[in-house]
């Protein structure tokens, strides 16, 4: 048997993308054996400052809370720390300064390795994430370092996208949210994206696999909030 | 605008419920205002020792785990206290002990008082339970206070009760473990409950208002989490 690590989980950021991953994560810790359950601590705390707003210069930093967060979990006895809110790893690096010894998994690099991974022919993606996350160029570089292009909405369609992942935040997210998500993704699509990396976490909550399409052929799509489950569940259960 | 106060989640037992009760908690949040969402802090842990094997005397008591995880979310800042699985509320006390100043609030009292507001003509309930909680009599003393009659399960309808929750546990419920506790439920309403308490948090995962008939009326349904959902936001919420 496999020794297995305690996972603290930094959220909040928003709430209900902290319930999916937990959810999610809870779902496929059962699909191993009944034996496979995590022991998962976590603080959510929809009181952190705004992430975009603190990278656009026009807000408080949320860098001190992530930190005390981090310390707090591995109080708790968190063994690696998580943070499923793409934003906030603008400041993974006061995170992991705030860790210590205690591994930090970050959801970029996941997130980018898993779509290399899955997806080794693509060569230019598409993303859908906050203005926050694009500013700090946290996916377009790590994408460009692996070799492929990250497209980003233009005008109008980054303001709906915006739109969208807030609506969710707010609890607002309707049909009609949905299909503009879906229509700003399909222009992606057009503008030469061969995947659709939901770079947000709040994405999921708005569109799945299949949602997208671009002629007629359904498009990939990378989920960050899954990839990140998937390399927390191996890395909670990993050998040694 | 109210105080808030952080909430702590003794939780993991088993962890879909505790999924549920974190849902249902954020859903219910929101629907208040934007500004009203909580910190919750959750220490999620399938590692508890099982329940009713302790209150049936063939197994280790969780009492120590479940004080330890007490301490653990005060230090972590939390300023009220819920465990949302009955059957842990045998051990109750323990985990009062180890709270010191930050209040607990009991999942018992609170679905019985609950009950008694919502459905005040009812005169007997029936009750889907562990054996544990059965055998500890935390719901049939409670509610024969308050001058309820409290029906159980007889021989093998409390078996088919106990392996339909501990589906839930194992993550293997189906329809037709779904199909069977609704038959132990409505052979409760033939020995004359007015209504069902769902007195375990797996069960509202099984079965929901609506579901369960008796001479072609549906019967009021009693969802322990939901009610434990209730009282969390009214007392993290309330002035002063």
């Amino acid at each position: 048997m496999s020794a297995r690590r305690v996972v603290g989980v930094i959220g909040g950021m928003g709430p209900d993308a902290t319930v999916d991953f937990f959810a999610k994560l809870v779902a496929a810790t059962r699909a191993g054996s009944d034996q496979d359950h995590l022991r998962i601590v976590i603080d959510n705390d929809p009181g952190v400052p705004d992430r975009t707003a603190a990278i656009e210069g026009r807000g408080e930093s949320p860098a001190p809370r992530l930190a005390a967060m981090a310390r707090g979990l591995v109080a708790q006895g968190a063994e690696l720390l998580v943070m499923p809110c793409n934003s906030a790893h603008a400041f993974a690096e006061t995170v992991r300064e705030a860790a210590g010894p205690v591994p930090f998994l970050d959801l970029i690099e996941t997130t980018v390795a898993a779509t290399r991974e899955r997806l080794p022919g693509v060569t230019a993606v598409g993303l859908l994430a906050t203005d926050g996350a694009l500013a700090a160029r946290l996916y377009q570089d790590a994408f460009e370092a692996a070799g492929v292009r990250a497209l980003v909405p233009l005008g109008d369609d980054q303001r709906t996208a915006m739109d969208a992942i807030y609506a969710v935040k707010r609890g607002s997210a309707d049909d009609a949210v949905r299909a503009r998500l879906r229509l700003v993704a399909e222009r992606l699509a057009a503008a030469g994206a061969e995947a659709i990396v939901a770079a947000c976490t709040e994405v999921p909550l708005l569109m799945a696999e299949g949602d997208v399409r671009h002629d007629g052929d359904v498009l990939p799509f990378v989920s960050s909030t899954d990839e990140l489950v998937r390399r927390t569940l191996a890395e909670a259960t990993a050998e040694g």
